[in-house]
């Protein structure tokens, strides 16, 4: 028999339908891995193909070795005002204002986060940071941060790269997410998301890697197979405020939980975003800033179209269980 | 320049970005067309091999034309308690309490519904109503009607069928949409969902089939290329109560419009939906059931898995014109 459980975070239900499944392994899809591209916009030597660059940090040799440009296709990119324009009920509309920036992570058309260096990833997580606070302060309404790895993660450039958007309103999922967990502050005085890390740590059986500043963990509502969540022990809304301290523990567990990933389901398209607080709202002791990754397993389809209502045809319990192997073995090869 | 437009009818935004795009036929995609299979348990004589047979519609020749079986592989299938058990704030959960049924719209394993007989697409809409209100009179919270087509839609038996999920609690996205349409007429005084068929109506760029019962049009901030809403004329909050009369209308016109979908885009994978009140809310004046279909032409990536916000990188009002002229011309091969 199948089972639903109610993701408390955005109170939806999902369905949790192991016995369609598959041994863990069995998830692997096929995908396709772009080639290096002779003309990739995005590898060193290039740079005059993109648009124009907001932020870069140098190496030691003259070169670079991480940029972040404007998107060349950019989904939002007017400057000016965010008035609404009515044309009647069902005809709102606006300019499309606000910014969309790529994060091209290394020169290296085939470097992989999974594998990269330790302190690669933190530049990486660093100027996601520095991003996110010019963003923030510029008056925005929303920043997401996401990373689309592979074709089936919704990527066309297969040059290693993150994007992070402003958008001026504030997106009804990520309102209604605030809500949320501003409602059980209002009820109970507590954070909802600290008081659901320390249920999955007393839990233990879906806990995926920890360190002293986080910990990696598939939800007990997990919509979709391998969908991990990594969460700070220390309380902050926004991941603008995360210390150099906190970055610094974040992105080993990031890596190894991606390359735990790559091991056990052969390199999986994958998206990531970066949960935060709306800019104004950083200083509220209700929310706390996460990455959720979702490897993309399954095909919703329309059931989720007309529900919002996801079937996860794993246990998150096994799942976590072989992610939590994978890892410990990739940690000693 | 990009643009956001509200969707009126859940009040979120969509990025409707044209400047990225192709012209409408471009949106074409490979997709795979799974070969007649010599052991599809849905094909005329393999009966023994689906579950217990809910309804039946018989042909002429002692053989069937249409049948309802219990979904072998059931997202939901439980009878009994919708209790929830709480075991601590996050992990909510109740056993996979509902129905999960299957319409197996023809014997033969290629018949399509974009190339039909009109009857038979009739067929098809009745079914749909006969199990919509079996299920809604047996104390279900919602009922979903939905059909897969296509690997990319989510599908992964190839034989034509349709779905109908019987949930125990109403889903958030349901919720939400109704909730959205009460506010507007406690507001108002006026249905929503009428007053935005009338404004497209006035409107009719976005209006790409027509006739005495029903409205096919693309909705102003349609998430997705090429998504297309078919709204009935007559006020009914549910599905489950559509008369003959307009199930005999409705059933040509969704008929044309997948076949201008076909045509036009190449048998595109798609999904749609039909979306009803809540059983017990049938006599609501706010909520007005209709069908809406999205082929699956983009991929969703981390931004929307972030935001709710969608990126439809095609104009409503240019797709809509083209599946306005690949209809007429369907029309009269």
């Amino acid at each position: 028999m199948t089972e639903l459980r109610l993701d408390a975070t955005i109170r939806n239900w999902v369905i949790v339908a192991p016995e369609r499944a598959k041994r863990p392994d069995e998830f692997r899809r096929q995908h396709q891995r772009a080639e290096p591209n002779e003309t990739c916009p995005f590898c060193a030597g290039r740079e005059a193909e993109t648009p124009p660059e907001l932020f870069r940090l140098d190496d030691d040799g003259g070169g670079w070795r991480l940029r972040v440009v404007i998107n060349k296709f950019a989904a939002l990119s007017a400057a000016g005002s965010r008035d609404q324009i009515g044309n009647g009920l069902g005809f709102t509309s606006m300019p499309g204002v606000g910014s969309h920036e790529v994060v091209i992570e290394s020169p290296r058309h085939d470097w992989d986060l999974a594998t990269a260096h330790e302190h690669e990833v933190r530049d990486v997580l660093a100027a996601y940071r520095l991003r996110h606070r010019a963003l923030r302060d510029s008056g925005t309404a929303a920043v997401i941060i996401f990373r689309n790895h592979g074709a089936g993660g919704g990527t066309s450039l297969p040059h290693p790269h993150s994007q992070i958007v402003a958008t001026p309103v504030v997106p009804l999922l990520v309102r209604h997410r605030f809500d949320v967990a501003m409602q059980h502050y209002d009820d109970t005085g507590h954070c909802l998301y600290v008081e659901l890390l320390h249920q999955e740590l007393a839990d233990g059986r879906r806990i995926v890697a920890q360190n002293a500043g986080f910990v990696a963990f598939q939800p007990f509502a997990a919509a979709s197979p391998f969908e991990t969540w990594i969460m700070p022990r220390t309380h902050r809304a926004s991941y603008g405020d995360a210390t150099d301290d906190e970055l610094a523990r974040l992105a080993p567990l990031l890596r190894d939980v991606l390359a735990g990933l790559r091991r056990l389901l052969d390199d999986p398209d994958y998206n990531y975003v970066i949960h935060s607080a709306p800019p104004g709202d950083e200083a509220r002791p209700y929310f706390l800033w996460h990455l959720q990754i979702v490897p993309r397993l399954t095909t919703p389809a329309g059931f989720e179209l007309g529900s919002g209502i996801s079937v996860n045809p794993s246990s998150p319990e096994m799942t976590a269980a072989s992610l939590r192997e994978a890892i410990t073995r990739e940690e000693f090869v």
